[in-house]
């Protein structure tokens, strides 16, 4: 049987990780969350990774937890184990050192939906479609309540909760849950758009940067600056700022951007 | 006189709660408040209840405090009691186990607005329109504020705060104020398609799902995956999950969804 | 020279700052910095001010940190002075007792983009454009990203962060980062229909209101609507609402507005 998650590098540092169970429309079965894991994990400590682009294979994005599997296991502390699972490997995304792009070409539902929200950043195909859809089979997405109601407004996201409705593509762009909705034959040229983008900036900076952005939205406003400030002098320390800054008012690139 | 607050019920557990002072713009008095509170301690341990309709009578939704009784007892204690008993209401509306729905057939003020900001869903005629005002007559609309600024971004809100200014359902559907801004003749059908889906949904999956909505709101993300990995679970054992699940997974309707 | 900052007042308590270095694209050279901090230290105890106006001369309404005067001190001391200071100005811009509105007349980069995200309102020229840009020359926007966190959703801000890309004044609208977009010959005009709104109301409701404003929206919501119903209950036995609740009762206007 083919692997349940590809792995693709390119020469740059771009990783792109390819949910590989098409037939069951990705579902996380717990060998594609054990996969994710165990490639975020190594990742975490590569320092030659830029990006991380999350992708999938077949028609659909991810269609959330692997139901048949859930099912055939119906004890408490089998679904503890599970769900925390499943958000420590969400967390994980949010912890890796650099930004973290979903490329959506389908459908995302329920813990799939709850994927996009999760990463940094988001692309959608127009084609593609949201929703948290637990409920309709009597269980409320929770643990997709959580990253869902960060990324759009809590009246948006209690709708989607309640009734397990889909919005769109541009819907979901609206409301921030994707940064960009485009015809399907543009979505890699989107993404690529992204990438290219990141790879152009140190990684350092962009690694300071996502760590202070994900604590200081936890804190008071005077602790998220005291933070960011420390943060920020610390950054213009490194010998890429300081190079970058240096280049910046000599009217030339940088050493790091040749 | 007739009472303050109306409550009809149908046979699906959707009960509609109608304010019924239109003489008076529905302004939330002592009596509409008390009214509004007891019906909403009696509705939080009624188990047959399914969802919640707040709708008005007349042309306005509500025009906030009732100033011309407020006014009547110029002292600070009278004041802090009153907040406080409005405060309490609306908290209430957020600790019902089931989707409280506002149905705004018109213009909503001060704590009024208030009031459907702190809905869990709402449906706006677009003859509705929405306004904070009180600082029009000098007193600022700092409860309110709270659940304003938890539906749209701090600039909307400060705006409508220190001008008063209205601004039209359409707008307050754009910002997320409201789900839905629908012509005054479809404000039923638009509010009986989001009661439907509600009803095709377990209780007891909502019930779990809208208090883990909230509590996590206010948790850093570590803590809310946490909490929401443990409800899911809890969830997940419930009947109405099992049976949702197994039904899914053998392509059949859930037997509570017959 | 010229000085770094041009403070103006008119007989409505109306007072304009205006960045003052078109040179150097309004930079936050240390003297520009330090001469707003004082403005700021001054204004926060002069009770004739009613708005605050945070314009710029030239181009450019900021283009954030001095990079020459930065590099040419590259010590790790040096720079937490310098973002702590910068972040102590921005924080003043929130505590200051009236509101505070900025007027965009073009570009807004890094410190620059991040003093419009700061101030309570904002109104921008369409020629106006924002960026986060520092990742550019090495040096991740830190401290702007927090008052831009809490004006637009997370992907929407990560990506102008990771990126550095401009955002046009229409797009920055309906994202919320600012108020109003509107032609270069209408900005004035659009500023003042604020002011003006802002003067048709009591000083002491909207000092109450603002501070209360931002202290709630780091609380729980159960801490935010006590604190919220208390300073409602100061607000209301002030002179300018007892006032000003009467007159409305009385369908007149209140004294203080004659």
């Amino acid at each position: 049987m083919e692997q349940p998650l590809i792995e693709a590098r390119d020469g740059r540092g771009v990783v792109t990780l390819t949910l590989n169970r098409p037939a069951s429309f990705n579902a996380l079965s717990e060998e594609l969350l054990a996969a994710l894991q165990a490639a975020l994990d190594r990742l975490a400590g590569d320092a030659s990774l830029r990006v991380l682009v999350l992708a999938a294979a077949g028609k659909a994005f991810c269609a959330g937890h692997h139901l048949k599997e859930m099912i055939a296991q119906p004890e408490l502390a089998y679904y503890q184990r599970l769900f925390a699972q499943c958000s420590r490997m969400m967390l994980a995304l949010q912890a890796l050192p650099v930004p973290v792009i979903a490329r959506v070409q389908g459908i995302a539902t329920a813990a799939g939906c709850q994927l996009v929200a999760q990463c940094d950043l988001a692309v959608a195909s127009t084609e593609a479609r949201f929703a948290v859809s637990g409920v309709n089979y009597g269980l409320f997405c929770a643990t997709p309540s959580v990253p869902l109601l960060r990324n759009m407004s809590p009246k948006q996201a209690m709708e989607m909760l309640v009734t397990g409705d889909f919005i769109s593509a541009q819907e979901a762009q609206v409301r921030g849950l994707v940064n960009h909705a485009v015809p399907p034959e543009q979505l890699d040229a989107e993404v690529e758009r992204l990438v290219q983008a990141i790879l152009a900036k140190p990684r350092e900076a962009l690694a300071m940067g996502k760590e202070l952005f994900y604590r200081q939205r936890e804190m008071g406003i005077a602790a998220a600056y005291q933070l960011a400030a420390q943060t920020m002098a610390a950054n213009m320390m490194e010998p890429c700022a300081l190079e970058g800054v240096q280049a910046f008012t000599e009217k030339r690139k940088p050493g790091w951007a040749q």
